[in-house]
Formats: structure tokens, sequence, C-alpha cells
């Protein structure tokens, strides 16, 4: 209950923050692999959760970056400039048949049940950027990722570089943003709710790719990932502080490289 | 993302499940310490989150049962019977110096920041029972709770029991059944989070005090806690029954007693 | 395997530097209690963990300090002066029962199956102090823990308080030294584990209390907890440091005090 | 402390038993990767902690089995036969570039700061068996493991295995026999210390490293990890078999594969 003794404090970390936090991290183990390198043509794979964070940065120093997607609607996160083009995966693939479209770059981040290991067969690109959706081991997620066969799919002449993404020392069973963000999120508000004075905690989370997927609705989507990421119900408002550093260090713990293959 | 490899599940148990089952717990032992024994007048300090529960139950047994609280919109709360009365702690005092009221059982569970000790002095009933807000240690709580002090206000010659609640060998920091139960469904969440197949796990959490008590929407309240406590992201929709399971485990931890004093 | 690669590292925390530390939490929340005052006749019942440390401290003020246990080998843990005397609980009944002892400070730090709190009823002091073994809430425990009963055998006019010592926000089923002593080690254990370059953590623990009670080798018990707390194999020796502050990070969350009844 | 009242409780399960589970595991993991195939010499390298396991089973269907060492003393723990050789590494290297020695089997259990890449380069097996010291992400671990290295140092017409195990959705840092073996028991020793009526649990480890590798004693050694995974502090006796419930489950989530590269 909230009476005068007890206090309501919301984190000014949003879901939001972390999400992009988590961008920027894997967005840099990219470059870094990239080393400097431009290209003529990208192809990124997978709007959802930070394809277009990769689509504005790659923008700046290539011609054109196809963003492709099977979800249309997705459009909508897309912020434009003159080098980026959202296509549907079956436009995409149209052009690419009749070699309108020759990436030199491919990134592909669609994860657990996404792009089809032989389609990548079809690409002479000087490098390739695969995301691997594993975390933590899991039986069942081990056996229907694709990775290794997306792999051995792509000629042998050209750069691969497997993106990983890991919570040091922590539980999270894929690398997904989203995965990583509740984890994030939960671990933290544990360990909040051990500090002095806090009477109990709520992460903030919602199930957005019901909004985003079913729903598709994207205002709602977008307004819920804005929310605080904790609310912190405490005896002493001061308590505010060191929750944000808690989050900041869960968030530190995230690491993410590519490793060259 | 969701994709045809990866589906949702959501759990058939509800937030406010949870709440009942706590519920249930606290008045069980209540009834316990009451030994069967009716009352004329009863009075129920605290309508949230569960005096309406305790109200019904002891309008089988008592001619009247006051519940009193001091947010007004709360009498939303109450399932109105003819031996039950919903009063403002203002309209409940007036009535109770002329000496109207004379409740020979009182309750309080207001918990932290609720009512002032010296107000119990005034009572003269054969039983109270007083619920200690305190959960697992900490020094800020322990220090704001006025438990002990309301003991010693109350005349010697009644009974007077504690209502305690703790969840076994597990941390929350109050025995309130808001706490408890978001406390219940993160762990939980966690648990989930390592059967095979999982990929992530959301705690479907709101922070239900602000609706309630800051934008006094009853409706949207009971909309909010009707939702899944779990929403699961996984591989196999079969993980369902575990994470039942699993959250009953957790509820069934949660034990409530009155201790005598 | 020690390779070049792999380092070892051992804390300079010792598990008796925990132990003391505990011992010295607990005295000091007596100390509190005791406001000062200095007393003629102290009895502390029970040498074990720290027993020795409490009549040391309370010898100082007070002209003879009663050390009493049913384990005759355990006055080798007496550290002797001019004040102190270990007596068996049977040689300590009959001195009292015949009125050449007369405490006016009675301090009980037996525990589970501990005194029999009849026995209280037959003293007659200005002070006493309880420790209440009991930790965060186990059905069990409170059913065998016998603090309440303790306190309504002792006369009305005496001062009671109640030694009580939690961990924050953190798992111990009892109060007693060698548990919060191995759950600091254990909780810390995992801690050191998450470090950078750490590949696995040893807690140096033994079952000492067979080493004591069934062995009765007093020697090798001291040989035992002078061990290092932690046994670290990691990459970088530099971790020693981050471990020594999270084992006193794992310490400074012991909290005591003595509730007064 | 030890009374009538409290009891104490030693799991049947030995941390040997551990040690030889993840042995089996791992084991049956190769097995499964050599697809029945029998060889004609196999070549061991690294005895601890399971190597000598390894050579008895792969003996029953070679003509030799080589176990080679830095650590002349561990040839204690092989069990002979006449199909078992054990070789300091020098030695071996002696035999191998005078080509006496020729395996078409290699399996390479020295992990972390063990085998040099670049040695492997010079064998012309048929198969090999890398075992992947990594376990959950840890950035330096990761930085000094030289598994990639090997694989590329193989001549690229042979099979090549992957050994890796994990603990499912559990954190250890390593795929080491000694790392699974004390998370399992110390993350065990945690669980059983919530089951009612448990007032601690020791989780019954040393620093077995120092008293094979430094003091050499491998009669001490075999002793240490003859003893109880787990000694119980508890009211009941019958919490034993809980217990050993709970380390069966934590041995089970030990999960042991060779990935083909």
């Amino acid at each position: 209950m909230i009476t005068e003794t007890v206090k309501t404090v919301e984190t000014d970390t949003k879901v939001i923050d972390i999400i992009n936090e988590i961008a920027k991290k894997k967005y840099n183990a990219i470059r870094k692999f990239l080393k400097g390198e431009s290209f003529n043509e990208v192809v990124i794979f997978g709007v959802y959760l930070w394809g277009n964070y990769v689509a504005q940065k790659l923008s700046e120093t290539s011609k054109i970056v196809y963003v492709v997607d099977i979800h249309e609607f997705l459009e909508r996160f897309i912020t434009y400039n003159d080098n980026i083009k959202f296509l549907h995966l079956k436009d995409f693939k149209l052009k690419f048949l009749k070699n309108e479209i020759n990436p030199d770059l491919v990134i592909d981040l669609t994860g657990i049940g996404g792009l089809d290991p032989e389609f990548l067969s079809k690409f002479r690109p000087i490098k390739v950027v695969i995301e691997d959706p594993k975390g933590v081991f899991d039986e069942e997620i081990y056996k229907v990722d694709k990775t290794y066969n997306k792999i051995l799919q792509l000629s042998i002449d050209c750069d691969v570089g497997i993106l990983k993404t890991y919570r040091k020392a922590k539980v999270s069973k894929t690398s997904g943003t989203m995965t990583l963000t509740i984890d994030t999120i939960v671990d933290a508000s544990r360990e909040v709710n051990a500090l002095d004075g806090v009477l109990y905690v709520i992460p903030n989370l919602r199930y957005y790719e019901e909004i985003l997927f079913k729903e598709k609705n994207v205002t709602k989507f977008l307004e819920e990932i804005s929310k605080p990421a904790l609310t912190i119900s405490c005896l002493d408002e001061n308590i505010k502080e060191e929750a944000e550093k808690i989050l900041k260090k869960n968030i530190d713990i995230i690491y993410s490289f590519v490793e060259e293959y």
C-alpha cells in the first residue's frame, strides 16, 4: 500500500535504454569485424529488434543497405535515409534471383527459426555476419540452432563472422536482444530487492512480441518499452541511485563479439 | 521473435490466483487463532488487498463486520452482504468515540505506515489480530515496523495474535500480499527459464498500486491482475504443465500463521 | 589442473576470521542492551562457538563470569583470567541450588535443543539475554524453537533481551555462528566464481562439529578453522583483492541486535 | 551444536561418484562420435581427472592406448592392462618423432594451458577429439582458450570432434570435471539448505589439486574425494532421501556432447 511511510521510485533507465545498449554492443562487435572496410551493397536480414540500428550505422559508409524482413509492418521501425531500403523477404528474393541485388556484405540477424541455411549458399559476398542465437547451454535450443549449417553453406572464400552475445557468468538462454533485456531487468530487480529499505521491486515487462507481432501495434509497443525498467516500493527515495548502478552493472556484463571462422 | 519454431505459452495461473491463494492462507491462519468463536462486532482495518476476503468469511458468524480504510474508493472492493459495512477511518472514529461501535474482534491489516499504535489502546476487544508486515530481515523495515508498539498498547486481558507470513527459505522483504505475489511470480519466472527449450520468461507484473491509488482505476487494476502470471517464449508448448507446477510449488512455500502473544 | 596458465589464490580471510567477526557483532548487540551496567555474577550458557568471547569481554566489568556447558572438553576454548570460571552444567546446577551462585545477568546462547525453559524460571536476575536461534522462516525449526517459552518462564521484573542475528536479504536457517559462517563463505564463493578469469572456487569448509563433538579433537578443529575461507582457481592472481572485498561485503550484511521484551 | 534435537546426515553420494558420473557422460559423448570404429593406436593427452576412464574403455577395442601426461606421478591413476601404456610427454614426443608411434585416434583432454596447438599439426590421425574447456562465457577464459587454434592446426582430412560439457541453465566457468564437480556440489548444497528442517549444509570440498599436484599425495587425494558430497545439519534424518534426489538432479543436468567440425 502507498502510505506516507512507503515511497515509490521509478528508475530513469527505461526498458528501451537497455535494448539500445545491447544494440550498440552488438553493432560494435560487427564494426570491429568489418575492420573499417566499406561495402557497396549490404543486406541485413531481420529488422527486429536492432536491425535498424545496424542499418543506420552501415548506411554511412555503404552505397545501399537493404533491410529485409518477413513482417511488412516492421518497416515502421526503419529510419529512412537515401541509402536505406526496406524489402519484404519475397521482394528481396525476386530482385536477388534477377541479379538486381548482389550484396558484398550479408548480415543475418534472424536467429532461431530464421533464414534457411541453403538460401545463404546463393550469395557471393566478401563478408558475412551470422548472429548465433545460442546462450547458456539448452539441449532443445542447441538442437534447433542452424548457425553451423549456415556456415557450411557459405562459399569458402568469404570471411565469416559469428556474432555472439552473452551475459558474463549469468544465465540467458539466447543471445536475442529481447532475451537479454528481460533477463537483465529481472536479475537487476532481485538485486535491488535486497537493498535496505526496499519492500518490493517490479520489473516493468510486458509480452512485447504479442503487441508487435499479433496486435501489430507499433505505437503501443514503443510506449511499453519506454516504461521505466524498474518500479521500486521502498522507504527512502535515495535508493534510486543504487538501483541505477545495479542496472548499469547488469548492462555492463553483456558482452558481444564476432568469432571469425 | 515469433516464428514457426518459437511458440508462446501463457500460464493458466493468473496473478489474481496467487493473490487469492495468499488471502486464503492468511485467513486460515486467523481462523485457527479464533478457534471457532463467534463475535458480535468485528472491525477490519485495511481493505487492500485481501480485507474483503476476511470480511466475507467472518460475516458468516458475526453480527456485523466493519471494514475500515482511509481510501474511500476501495469500497468498490467490498462484496456487500447484510452483515458487512464499509466505513472511512474518520467515520469509524466518530462512531467509535460515541460508543456506537464496540468491537470484540479487532483485525489490523494495515502494516507499514498503517494504524497508529496508540489508537489501539482505546479498544476493549476479546481478541486482536495484528498483521506483522516484516519479512526477511531488513534494517530499515524493522525500524519503521510498529507491530510491537501496537501489542504494548493493548490491554492485558485480550488475546493478541500476530499474523506472520513468510516464503520458506526465500527472500521477501514484507509479508504483504503484493510483495509475496510479486516475489512468487519473479522467482517462478527464473525457474521456468531454466527448463529445456525455454527462450525467455516474462513475469506479467505491473505497478498495480499506481493504477489503484494514483489513477484510482479499479477496473484497470482488476484487468491487470487477471493477466497470466507468466508468458513463456519456448520451443515446445508442453512446457506449460511444468510451468504451472513451478508456480504451484512457489505458492506452496508461502506459509501463514498466527503467533499468540 | 594446475598449469602455468592457471593460478591458485587463497584468501587472507580465514574461516576463523568470519567466526570472530560474527562473535563481535553478537557481543556488541549484547553490550548495547546492557547499557554500560556492571554485574556481580554473570552466567553464560554455551561455550561454543563464541561463549568465550562474551566471557572475556564481560569479565572486564563483572566480579565473576561462569561459563557453563554440557561438554567438559569445551573448557579448552576458555581463555582463563581471574574472573572466569568454567563449570559443567551439572556442577553449576548443584551450586545454584545451594545458592552459592545467584547471577544478576543470565546469558543463554544454547539455541536449538539447548537449555530447558523451565530451568530459567528459577533465576532472579536483573537482566537476561536469550539468543533466538531462528533465521529465515523454516516450519520445522520454528516448531522446535523454545525462545518464547523461555521468555514466559522468566519473572516479570527482569529485563529480557532477545539476541537476533540475520544476514540482510539472504537465506540462513538459523542465527547460529556456524550456520552464518558457512552460508557467508558458500554465498561468497558463488559471487567470486562469477568474476572474470575465475575457473572455480572452493569454499574451504569441513564438518567442524564432528571434529569437535565426535572426535573431540580441539587441535584439529582449530587447525581446520584456520584455513583460508576460499581457494580460487583462476587466470590472474590479482583476483584476490576482489575476492576479499566480496567476503567483506558478505560479512557486513550480518546484523545482530537485541530486541527488548 | 550437536544436541539430541539436531541430527547430522551425510549423503551416500560421494564426491568421487559425481566425478565418475561426469567421466561417463564425457566418455559416452566421445563413444558416440567414434561410431563404433576401432583404432590401432590411440593417444590420450591428460590423465587427470578422467583420462584413465577413457583409456580403459578404448583399450577394449584398440591395439594400444598411450596415456600421456607431464606429471609422472599421475601414472598411479592408471589401471593397467595389456593395451595401456603411460608415457611422460617428453618420452612420447621422442617416440613420436622417431615414428615409433603413429596414432589414428588422438584425444586431447588437456584444456586450458594444455597442449601446444602447433604440436597437433604433426599428427596424421583419422579422428581427433579435443575437449573444449570453455563453460559459461568468461572474457578471460575465452581469451586463453586455444580450442579453435588446435582445430586450425589439424589436417583437413581427419574428422575433428569438439567435446563440450555444460550444466543446463547453470553457471560453470569451464567444462573441466573438477569445475563441474565443485559447482554441482555447491549448488546442490544451497538447494538442500532450503529444505524444511535443515539448519545448514556443508559441501565437503577440499582444494584437491593442491593435494595432488603440490603435495603429490595420491592416497590423500583419493581419501578426500571419497568423502560424502554433503554433510547436513538438520532436525530429521529423513531429509537424506531428498538430499540424494537433489544431488541426482544436479548431476542429471550435466550434458556432454561432441560437436563435429
